[in-house]
Parts: C-alpha cells; sequence; structure tokens
C-alpha cells in the first residue's frame, strides 16, 4: 500500500476512507462550501438588514422574524446590538469610523453565517448609504434583503423606551440619529413599511412574504 | 378586542397569533436560546480550538474534522485564516496587541456560532496561555475543547508548504512563533497529538474520539 503522506494534497491509495472521503467532497481540502450547507439545512442563506431610527420597530420585527422561521423549520442567526456591542464590538465607540467599522464587522459576521447556510437577520439603525452599501457589497448583493422600516420619528420618538431620545433632546446624546445626525432614506429597499398604528402581526406578515421566497430551498 | 401596541411588550388577546407565538416561545421577546437552536439540529454546540505551531497539521485536521462531522449529520462552522484574515480582520496587523485582537474577535465570533447551536472548529496557532485562556473565557469553559497539535518543529518546518519558516529563518519574518518567538504549550488540553509519521485518518480518529462524545446530543 502506497504510503500517505499528512499534507492537505494527501496521496489517496485504493479502498481507504481517505478515498472514500474524497469521493464523497471534491472539494476535501477546501472548507465545504454554501450550497452543501443550505442543502443540508434545506433552506438558502440570507441576510435580512432592518434598518431605520431608533425606536421604529426594527428589534422587535427582528426578534417575531426570527420565531416565525424557527416554526416553519428555518435555522437563523439574530444579531443586534445586544450581542454584538457586548462582544465583539465592545471596544467600539461611536465616531463616524467606528460606526463605520461596526458595520463592517457585522457584515463580515453575516457573510461568516451565510456561508454556513444560516439565514441572518440583523436590526441596526445603519444610517447612511455608505455604511449599507459597505454591507451589501461585504455580504454579496444576491445575499442581502434590505427592509426600511420606515416608521414616523414622532412615533419612534414617542415611543423611546430606552429614553435616548430625551437624552438627545437634551444635548446628552451627540450624533444621534433622527435628532442631530441624519438618517438616510434608502433607495430602493426590498421593503419598505411602517410600523405606525400596525399590529407585530400586521408588520411581520409584510416581512414573511418578502422573505419566506427568497429562503425557501 | 383590546388592542395590540407595537412594543416588545406586546399586549395579548385571546385567539390571535401573538398569543399562539407566546405559547410556544415563553422567550418571545428576546432571542431564541442556545439549548432550543441545539435541538433543533439534534446536537451540543462546542467549539473545537486546534492550537499549535504552522505546519503541524491544524488546517489538515480541521478541514477533516468538518467533512468527518458533516457526514455524520453534524452542522460546523470551520474558522481560519482564510476566512478571517482576509474578512473581519483583515485591519488587523501582526503586532503582539493585533494578535490579541485577531483571537479576540475570533473568540467572539465562535461564541455567537455556539450560541447558535453550530459546532466550531477553529485552526489558529494561537501560541500563548494569556490569548488561549482570553478565548476560553469569552467562549466558555464549557463549550471549549483544546486540541494541541504537537508536532516537532522539526517536522513542520520540513513541511513549510507556505515558505514561512524560510522567510522566518532569513529574518524576513519577525515574531515568527517557533523561530524568533515563543509557543508556550498548552497546560492541560482535552487532546494532544503528533502528527509526525501519521496519516490523516490515524490524527482524526483521535480527534473523534475526543469530540463527538462532546457534541452527541
Amino acid at each position: 500500500m502506497e504510503l500517505k503522506r499528512f499534507t492537505k494534497n494527501i496521496l489517496i491509495t485504493k479502498n481507504n476512507s481517505a478515498m472514500n472521503i474524497e469521493n464523497i467532497f471534491p472539494f476535501f481540502d477546501k472548507v465545504i462550501p454554501q450550497e452543501e450547507k443550505e442543502k443540508f439545512l434545506k433552506q438558502r442563506a440570507k441576510v435580512i438588514w432592518f434598518t431605520g431610527l431608533s425606536g421604529s420597530g426594527k428589534t422587535t420585527l427582528a426578534l417575531r422574524l426570527e420565531k416565525e422561521l424557527f416554526i416553519r423549520g428555518f435555522h437563523s442567526k439574530l444579531l443586534d446590538g445586544d450581542n454584538i456591542r457586548s462582544g465583539i464590538n465592545k471596544n467600539l465607540g461611536f465616531s463616524a469610523e467606528a460606526r463605520v467599522e461596526n458595520i463592517r464587522r457585522i457584515a463580515e459576521i453575516s457573510k461568516l453565517f451565510v456561508k454556513c447556510g444560516i439565514v441572518t437577520i440583523n436590526g441596526f439603525v445603519s444610517p447612511t448609504h455608505e455604511i449599507r452599501n459597505m454591507a451589501k457589497e461585504i455580504i454579496g448583493a444576491e445575499n442581502f434583503i434590505e427592509i426600511f422600516v420606515n416608521t414616523p420619528i414622532e412615533v419612534c420618538e414617542k415611543r423611546d423606551e430606552k429614553g435616548l431620545y430625551k437624552k438627545a433632546r437634551e444635548g446628552k446624546i451627540l450624533d444621534f440619529t433622527g435628532v442631530n445626525a441624519p438618517f438616510e432614506h434608502p433607495v430602493s429597499p426590498d421593503l419598505e413599511i411602517s410600523t405606525e398604528g400596525k399590529t407585530v402581526e400586521e408588520s411581520i406578515n409584510k416581512v414573511l412574504e418578502i422573505v419566506l421566497p427568497r429562503i425557501k430551498y
């Protein structure tokens, strides 16, 4: 029997398991590709990117979407301020550069999940064209579903669950989107919704109409 | 019918879908927890952390482990230099601080995958106690499986597929682990193996012996 060497280019001899592995995986010396992971999970991996003002309903919709997908048998990952700013991005502040880096890292992480076949749900203000275009470019336009939660600022400010608008109006938060920093409306999002006067069910149904056909295997 | 408000604390009325969702998910206003994701995928999420010199066989083992798990029905994510240094960490150099930040981000990303129920396979030199302890702390000791690929440096240097040892010996790479920067041997890894004179099959079988019981649901 021919000797095998311990390298990426394994010398293959007949009737051994290395041969079997190579038959099953033509890509045995590469990472298993996205298509194989998607087949395994029976879903198409996409990034559902919610953008909108603080208080617009992004997190509520993202959390609800995660549950709606789960009960339909889809495996997803929700990224939001809670698990990002307290973890990988806890060394980032809120300067213009830090905000770009924040979204860059989120987009790169989303890409890792997509390559793993996972539907990724993101809820971040992501207020500028520049920042959203960067995310879309990193993730790949074909994998990027942009949902603009366009709830009027008066409604967002009235909700103000975290008291951030109040602080921004008092000048205690600088560069707060909608108050003293601009929110640039997305030009052609896959979906635009306002959550004003709507139930979560009404809003999530609109989201599902867009998302389900794109992730169905 | 009582009105529902669009907040995280949805007012629930009888016989509507919000009620159903809450019954299924007591955690409907939080991210679906790791245990539910693991049940869904029928696996326990762990991080398999390969540490060792360049050329020791980490990547070969990591790539092979991914395939072995896949054919057994486990869903995993492999993180290595290829998808990390060219993506999320492409803005990091190789200073001492940058190396710590490199591993910190990798550990945080691993944690996101583990929380999503995914087995995560990492192959990084991670040469110091400090760096590996940090990773273990971020990921959680209960989720961390440390495999020390302790192949003699002479063997690693002979392989030298990327020509890095040669460059380091010529002084063209500074702080190259094993040549002009130390590798601190792990004190109590879950497994220690040398790939010297072994086939990939022989080595991976030892890895599987340790890994499979820990990820089995």
